[in-house]
């Protein structure tokens, strides 16, 4: 065993609240196709309007949800095809964006369209309704990637369809 | 009372086991400069390096965290201006990306160095030493924001000095 596969310490679990719910028209997990649903997000309490204050100022919102469909005993650990698809190579579940993943969490960057009072409605947003919404962040553009982006051409072609 | 007030059902808690942990240069909570932290992440058990396979096809990784070093009896719910800067307006939580949110969860795209077995070496990651990983995923182009974004003046100048 080297330096570099010697694991890292068990952190202790953390137990986190849902701040929010989706409430989307698409209702079965569904792969692609995601631009043409339109989502709202609905706070759950004690958040009230103020702890969306001034969130109309951003064009986009980050959403950090939770695949809470997903089995817990189907989350994969090691390395799959994405998708299954023959024609992918064999990739890290770290290395790929798949729902089925260790502690089932999705983030994405989705469009915001109107804040009304706790209801943020949305478009872009790859969530299902009834969907758990653990924590919702303002796009910076200075949180985007620094430097070029260069990804493997499968990615590419698993998200031509996706939006 | 309007439909838009009306909260959002209380979704049940969910309990998370940590990934991996950050090892870096900083140990402690500074705002700015983080361009210059070398870090790395190293996966805990079950993890093996078959769960990064393929990940160095990818210039920049998404890492979710825990702000593991934020008391949660300081966490905000409402508005305030922040870094409480009163030359900044009072925004809510979520219009802000301040570490002690409900739930003190942070999500950044750093650029991949590296990867060693278990251990992936990354460059501006804002996290400091110690800091529970949850969830790894590959930095794709299609989650950028879609669409000119648009954020207001007191973002911009937070970030200044930020990387």
């Amino acid at each position: 065993m080297t330096a570099d596969d010697r694991p890292g310490p068990a952190p202790a679990a953390v137990t986190l609240r849902p701040v929010g719910t989706v409430v989307s028209t698409r209702r079965d997990p569904v792969d692609d196709g995601w631009d043409a649903v339109d989502a709202s997000i609905v706070l759950s309490p004690p958040f009230g309007p103020e702890a969306l204050a001034g969130l109309d100022q951003f064009s986009h919102l980050e959403v950090v949800y939770l695949f809470d469909r997903v089995d817990p005993a189907a989350v994969h650990t090691g390395s799959r095809r994405p998708r299954a698809n023959p024609a992918w190579p064999e990739v890290g579940i770290f290395a790929q964006r798949a729902k089925d993943r260790p502690n089932r969490l999705g983030t994405t960057v989705c469009r915001l369209v109107a804040v009304r009072g706790v209801r943020i409605e949305v478009g872009g947003l790859d969530a299902i309704d009834g969907t758990p919404v653990l924590d919702l962040k303002p796009y910076l553009e200075e949180f985007g990637p620094r430097g070029p982006v260069v990804q493997p051409s499968w990615s590419r072609q698993l998200m031509a369809r996706y939006w």
